[in-house]
């Protein structure tokens, strides 16, 4: 028995697709439409190569320290990582025992199953929208809470996951990998030192436009980053990361008006389905879930607009197969996804 | 109980020192004393920084491709990981049961014990360079092999490795860091596809001057790399690195010129400290570890040559404290070293 049993039985996590090539339409994993700031571009020229044959900051201290200052609170209380999948891999060591179980929205980002699997713990789905209070929590430790969540960019208030906290006796990740497309976000529940058990989660990959750099960190309680710096590998984040993320971290005008301008771009293409009799719930992130018209099957339609080369996700699990999800690129790339599914429509 | 009792009672892995600055000589950390090859500079500075918004490939294809070409494989052969470190870790989740135990030699890389203890798992260290027919491996199911060994140098034909793997019913990991310092290697084992459970290691971080990367692989048995692929983060290696990493593989000449100069600073560092009463075992790293003459006391003399900003290592356990591991740097900094031997004995 080389392999664990339960590594055997796993399927693995899968990711959206990674076309590349000109006339690409990328809109199927929630990656920003836009560059990074051009501070990024100059913090990678001017990377030294010569010092990448000494270990980077280990701790990624200057980044941290960077992270702290934005929302107000100490080095100590923040992690980073190599990107926020590290981040869930070491909570499901850290906050979660070998009986018991990880706890999501359900649905939610599908790889939290998965990183259960892996951890050979049971995964418990709490169905979105429903009654927290209804909730059977039991064994559940670690409880990942995405909000705006995905695929279905719902948001809720930070207070209600605040209540929900209270009552929680493990540890509540609040995984905001699309706040910066909301109205608000849960980081003061994280920076309250009277919060035990709130970190709130954050990406480079998103509002920062760093997906190809794998940078995440959390904020949340001493004692819990604490036991995250313990187990995480000994230089987990590379010197051009940390470099390039602080550049990040330090051009918020950046970051902020592309999310505008991504905002504008999603309420935009909401209308436009609107109009052609698409479900549309609201979104608060760079992505619409979205249900065709009665007659049009999502797969099929999924799969003709691949045909014509724009990119978009299906995820065919009981609760989402019904509807489809639409990251937001650029305004252009919006109109051809419009004007695609106009032409299909008409059987083009 | 927000954070699990073994994780809690865990202290974590001590990596070395890192200190910076002007006239500081680092011969603390097995870093290579020479910069990554010119390609990967220019590699660095070509990369475009529009491009990082979107997620780097994720099984690393073409890195592991021109891998695979460089030992005479295949690349579903080759996993590539956010250093070395995440190997190891994801080989404890993936080839260790809950009831079974990690192996290596006595003594070894540190961290291999701390990893167990991550794991929560027992650590089960054998004397190195006793009777390997007499080892208890009751319950091993994963036995980390360092060859060169750290922090001894020492080198054994990987003939004995093959004879140990062949009776062992787990995985065997050879952790080749230091192999292209020496005078043989591994990788043969692990590319013949008659061995079912040699698993070969490498990283970038030594040899190719490139720890401020993180970027390691392995090479080993199909089953045993997908098991490795399917329990891996999603993104586990940035963009910037594979790139860095791919043009690192593509000069071989580069990294095999500064390992030999690597090996003729460390041979005539060994005749200067064994001329000084030193007793220097052959080493086929790119360090020593040296025992200081009778009366100098080893934990002494490192914190009088840290006081002169010459760092090296001093490990405290019971196999260990006798010695003093010295990384290879230039010529020019090996005689700062030996020089400041000398001066701290004539008590200056």
């Amino acid at each position: 028995m080389r392999i664990t049993e339960h590594i055997r039985r796993l399927k693995g996590y899968v990711h959206g697709e990674q076309p590349s090539g000109r006339g690409v339409v990328k809109l199927n994993t929630n990656e920003n439409a836009y560059p990074p700031s051009p501070k990024c571009a100059e913090a990678l020229k001017r990377f030294p190569a010569a010092a990448l044959r000494l270990y980077p900051n280990a701790e990624s201290t200057p980044l941290r320290k960077a992270i702290a200052a934005l929302h107000g609170t100490s080095p100590d209380n923040v992690f980073v990582g190599n990107g926020s999948d590290e981040i869930l891999s070491l909570a499901a060591k850290v906050f979660v025992g070998d009986d018991e179980a990880i706890g999501s929205l359900d649905p939610s980002y599908s790889l939290y199953k998965t990183l259960a699997d892996i951890r050979n713990v049971p995964w418990k789905g709490f169905r979105e929208g429903s009654d927290v209070g209804k909730w059977n929590l039991k064994g559940v430790s670690l409880f990942l809470w995405t909000n705006p969540n995905a695929p279905t960019g719902r948001f809720v208030e930070p207070r209600e996951i605040a209540a929900f906290a209270k009552k929680f006796p493990g540890v509540v990740i609040v995984d905001e990998a699309y706040a910066d497309f909301a109205r608000g976000n849960a980081m003061a529940l994280a920076t309250a030192p009277r919060n035990r058990n709130i970190v709130v989660m954050r990406t480079f990959s998103k509002s920062y436009s760093l997906a190809g750099l794998r940078v995440g960190y959390c904020v949340g309680p001493k004692d819990l980053i604490a036991a995250l710096m313990k187990t995480k590998d000994s230089y987990n984040v590379d010197g051009v990361a940390q470099a390039v993320a602080l550049a990040a971290v330090r051009d918020q005008a950046w970051k902020d008006a592309n999310c505008r301008k991504i905002v504008l771009a999603r309420e935009k293409c909401a209308g436009d389905l609107r109009k052609r009799g698409w479900d549309v719930p609201p979104s608060e992130s760079n992505f619409l879930f979205a249900r065709p018209p009665v007659g049009t099957d999502p797969e099929h339609l999924f799969q003709k607009l691949k045909e014509k080369n724009i990119f978009i996700r299906y995820f065919s699990g009981k609760l989402t197969r019904d509807r489809l999800r639409i990251s937001i690129g650029t305004p252009r790339e919006m109109e051809k996804f419009i004007a695609a599914i106009d032409a299909i429509q008409k059987g083009k």
